[in-house]
């Protein structure tokens, strides 16, 4: 939940909100932690306040399963 | 050196390459340390092999000469 759809490549992206630029740039290191763990790479965009994440697999430029579980494997960074 | 001028807003922008995913979200961390020692934010991308830095003063929309000190200190962090 929380995820969009996009295009081009087709992808999932879902953006975070943080009170602050350190929190948001935490979290893409968590989310990155995640990625290298799984072998599976996010495209990652933070700045103050904000850290949008994006997945899709390269391999078939679209989407993948592997991605809806990364998805929901950032959403269970987020909860905690 | 090494950064062209983006729009909407006016911004600086430098795309910086990097042998795997380690590497480029170490660099994108670095980044955020100056970032948050100079008290200026960057819009920070990155993923597998790459980090993308965009500058702008957010309260003009526009460029400011702290864009340009800012950029000249992440040339710095790359040449280390």
């Amino acid at each position: 939940p929380g995820w969009s759809l996009g295009s081009d490549p087709d992808h999932l992206v879902r953006t975070f909100k943080f009170g602050d630029f350190a929190a948001a740039q935490d979290f893409a290191v968590r989310v990155g932690g995640v990625c290298e763990a799984e072998g599976h790479h996010a495209d990652i965009n933070y700045g103050w306040g904000y850290c949008t994440v994006k997945f899709w697999t390269h391999k078939i430029r679209g989407l993948h399963e592997n991605d809806f579980v990364m998805a929901a494997k950032v959403n269970g960074l987020a909860d905690t």
